[in-house]
């Protein structure tokens, strides 16, 4: 199996006007002059900056989006050459850092002089947002600010990334194709007496050389039939036989992830697990054939639901069975009662059902669609019904 | 040459009792009853909870470290059983997401709870830190509290932080160390023509296989005779004959990175920019001995600079020469005018100074050390003075 072929990295001018288009109507919509970013994913989004800098937490960065003209940027020094690769053309700078005014004069200057029609400037404030900056500052900013109020803009950029464009699917298509190749070719290379560490860095290598851009997550937890929980780990502890190794992974290519996880038997695995795991993989297929334009993510959740209560589950400490996922590993909406999101073509969805079906025995799985006028496409390569076994 | 010995993954209750002890004194110096926690480096300080599920934004996380006890957890129930395998004994969790009250009332009650002397609570809001929460769950739980108030613990938990233990250290010098090994590799597997992302990705497969846990962050960027910025990049741009390459890397062990860069000339180097490299590693030679305890990181900085003001340096947009480096890739303090930290033994510092030699040719290097009572460690193998030329 070749690989798919790979898309070039970063996007167009025309795929950022269609977006900021596209979000400028949702603005006014919801009364917003303007949209003030200033974590990763928003930033990227809506100006293409690919930088891998947000590591450091010193500097702020921020990009001010109005609801009736192109981004203005206001960057750290550091940025400014950087930034004048995107297609963005205004920029402004401060020399950074300054602790006594980093970068808070500078952008109190241009949401002042943003045209104002509701007098609101949408802040990354509300759910599944943490805004990238010292609250000190925004205070600091708040003061300065002379016309407009900041509000809660976080269920506007919700509706604008959680209905994706095709360059973006393309991307998250590819990062899932090579991911899948690589999970298959897993087991070949898993020994029996591996540590989780030891297995999970094989996986590691093996998506970079097929080309992921970078890797920020990649648990793995094995434990006798199952395992209790799914996000602390790899450990020192190695694998034995009768274990069953669950890694999951969200790895990126230009700056979109995948979502999705495999199950791996060391040895031999008895009939409760190989059920357990025939169920799961059922409650995933009922799930992707519920992922239908019209439909909820409450139906979706609804129909991964009743196949894992046949099979007899003890519920698990989850909490949903599946989400968005697009510039990060999560995203909304979530696959749970209560959140009822009407699913349109061009989500993308996790479908992401697990059960306890022993005590202290839980069993995980997950794929990745993105939602089309005809049901879901799935992204991934589909895993096989029956638990590779590890035999060496 | 071998790789140093690797330290294994985690750390004994001892060492979380030693950080507790002195942060609980600096905590009540600072008039604090209780630090809330809400980012990944400073939950995974007081908790050891080792987990990269941070990737997903759709749930907070809590610890309350109080003056007088042990922390308290306050965690989705995905995490449970993941924060039982650290040393807290005291742990709460709530069905998440519930994006009515997503722990906000389960937090209140804590953090009511917590014995009153100062009645202020230190959270996550100032210089180099962003809460990891919405803030509209901010302002929900500032209602709920009836008896402390919130006020910024920043300066607190950066005095804590600042200054490390053994074994923290320990840990950097194993990611130093082996990162090192692997940049020393990296001339041999290069070749002209390789685009960005093909020569970053040996390094990145080569630290994978020598025992790093992650790799956060790897920009690089190549340009004739040198390069305008150092932050956006790799790009598919393929590396020609005359150019420098300019790799930085911040790569992970046990939740600590390295942070430090090469230069690699393609085909030849010219006079100018062998001399500009030859500054900026004396510069850095320069900076390591001015790392000693006592000094500033002012007087780092200056030490720095002189360098490479006689060199002819026309600045740099960097706005600083190193900083420390620790649970994440860049911490507080600065090397710049200032910043004005006092160095005292087991603090970790990145030098480095940049310069730009020729309009948009900018050179940067950077070395990682520890102070000790001796003047400081150097915990990465030093670079050589010559750049590597890449002849293939």
């Amino acid at each position: 199996m070749t690989s798919p072929a790979c898309p070039p990295h970063g996007f167009p001018t025309a795929e950022f006007e269609a977006r900021l288009a596209r979000a400028q109507g949702l603005m006014d919509a919801q009364r917003l002059d303007a949209l003030l970013v200033t974590t990763p994913p928003n930033f990227r989004y809506f100006s293409g900056f690919a930088t891998q800098f947000w590591e450091s937490p010193t500097r702020p960065w921020f990009l001010v989006v109005p609801r009736d003209r192109e981004p203005i940027a206001v960057v750290p020094e550091i940025g400014g050459p950087g930034m004048a690769l995107t297609w963005v053309r205004d920029i402004r700078t401060w020399p950074a850092p300054r602790p006594a005014d980093d970068g808070v004069s500078l952008l109190a200057a241009v949401l002042n002089a943003v045209p104002r029609r509701h007098g609101r400037i949408g802040g990354e404030f509300g759910r599944e947002h943490s805004l990238r900056m010292p609250l000190t500052e925004l205070d600091a900013l708040r003061e300065r600010l002379s016309g407009p109020t900041l509000v809660n803009g976080t269920p506007c950029l919700w509706d604008i990334r959680m209905v994706k464009t095709g360059a973006e699917i393309e991307r998250i298509r590819f990062v899932c194709q090579i991911t899948s190749l690589a999970y298959e070719a897993l087991p070949e290379k898993l020994r029996i007496g591996d540590s989780e560490w030891e297995a999970v860095r094989k996986l590691r290598i093996d998506v970079a050389e097929r080309g992921v851009d970078a890797t920020p997550f990649m648990p793995g937890i094995a434990g006798p039939g199952g395992y209790a929980q799914i996000i602390v780990g790899p450990t020192d502890r190695r694998i034995e036989e009768g274990d069953i190794l669950f890694i999951d992974t969200g790895n990126t290519y230009d700056g979109y992830f995948c979502d999705f996880d495999r199950n791996f038997a060391f040895g031999r695995i008895d009939d409760a697990a190989r059920r357990a795991h025939e169920a799961i993989w059922d409650a995933t297929e009922a799930g992707i054939r519920a992922a239908v334009p019209g439909a909820t993510t409450t139906d979706v959740w609804r129909a991964q639901m009743q196949v894992l209560e046949k099979a007899g589950s003890r519920g698990n400490n989850v909490g949903r069975m599946g989400h968005g996922l697009g510039m990060q590993l999560t995203e909304p909406p979530s696959n749970m009662p209560g959140d009822d999101t009407r699913l349109v073509p061009n989500m993308v969805l996790t479908i992401e059902p697990g059960m306890e079906y022993a005590p202290g025995r839980m069993l995980v799985h997950e794929e990745n669609v993105a939602i089309t006028e005809n049901g879901a496409e799935l992204l991934t390569r589909r895993a096989p019904r029956e638990m590779p076994i590890v035999t060496r």
